[in-house]
């Protein structure tokens, strides 16, 4: 079985519009050509019971759950009691991250501000070369920052850790839209199941009026699902594959 | 109390990073212009029981749901099933969308295509002027399409209904790190628990480093924390209020 993963994005800001989310389609992007297969995002705001409850439910059915957001030092600051929460821990003060804190300042700081050193009981701190906070991890949960620059490096530095069985994918440009090849697709996807069919309408786009997706870890169906497909759609239709 | 609200986007091809959502953060700018508290969001695949199970909870849970995507003629399009799965209903043949359907398409439309007009009992077509194919309200779950320009007319067309009481807020732009600011927003959060403070640090930007939210439908309230916070604030640290 191909790793399944979700990803949990928590912050007020994010769900009130004022900050437009990237992390989310970030990561979506980036399992998916690690062969990962994402099964579900929810967005939270800033509160623990809230974060803990998903927290719970994304840890028992994904092998991976991403979070984003809500580890810096203000009082609005509460993933890792979310997660604490969600999985009956308790939070005590991590050493390694006291002393990255302390550095991180350039002053003693505030005991507010070392709340932020406060981890779920058996956390790891994933070390990474050269990086001032690393990446956490709680049991299958990794912990991210929300600032999308951060993320991003940390991701890149410990994504090798979820590779697996990559998707092979073919792409078809069609030029009528999806009145005219729903019965080709519906006789495809019944005959190739392990192929995943996808139907994209493109407003505004000059070239083509819907995108078709066929997608599987499965090269030899894919091929076949293609070449049917070709055959059971209508003439002339097609402008392009890729 | 203000209305609360939860975004359902429905489709494979954002959980596999091939289209990038732009749904989710339209949503949530204009419900909260519209004074509608968005309390969760969440992202699922083309699966009826995953799509009937988050919105059985989010409708349980919020005044409104909002649903994008998976309402097209192709075999991957089950959101209305999804959602006559949740509320235990049949879905039956709406005639009223069945000739839109065949307007639409300009032929006698396949079996296949006509699913598209099988809705859950009770299903509304929200009637309005000049549109095609109007939203579909069933409970409180409103039902758009996932193509952004569609989704948005649609929203723009009956947002009206969803209007109440407006936030006011402040923005603060500073130039020194969280670490600097987290005593000051934490007092000032503990004393004004009716105003909502966020803090937002920015990399890359040369004006500030951090930009702090206060926002209330409170605007008495607004303007007491606001006065709280400039005094707590460490001097030369604001760059500008808006």
């Amino acid at each position: 079985m191909p790793s399944s993963a979700a990803i949990i994005i928590i912050g007020n800001e994010i769900l009130s519009g004022k900050v437009k989310d990237e992390n989310f389609h970030f990561l979506a992007s980036e399992l998916r050509k690690l062969g990962v297969a994402l099964r579900f995002a929810a967005t939270v705001p800033d509160e623990v019971e809230e974060i803990a409850r998903v927290i719970r439910e994304c840890s028992e059915k994904c092998d991976f759950v991403f979070t984003s957001g809500g580890v810096g030092p203000t009082h609005d600051d509460v993933t890792m009691k979310g997660i604490a929460m969600a999985f009956g821990l308790k939070t005590v003060p991590n050493e390694e991250m006291r002393d990255k804190i302390a550095r991180h300042c350039g002053f003693e700081p505030s005991e507010i501000v070392l709340r932020m050193a406060e981890l779920p009981e058996g956390a790891r701190l994933l070390q990474v070369d050269g990086m001032n906070f690393p990446p956490v991890l709680v049991k299958n949960v990794y912990v991210f920052p929300g600032i999308p620059e951060f993320l991003r490096k940390k991701f890149d530095a410990i994504k090798e850790r979820f590779r697996g069985e990559p998707y092979h994918s073919r792409l078809f440009y069609l030029n009528q839209d999806e009145c005219y090849i729903a019965e080709a697709l519906a006789s495809v996807a019944g005959e190739f199941t392990d192929v995943e069919i996808g139907s994209y309408p493109k407003v505004g786009e000059k070239e083509f009026k819907v995108l078709v997706s066929l997608e599987s870890r499965n090269d030899g169906a894919l091929k076949g699902a293609s070449e049917r497909l070709l055959a059971l759609l209508p003439p002339g239709i097609v402008v392009r594959v890729s």
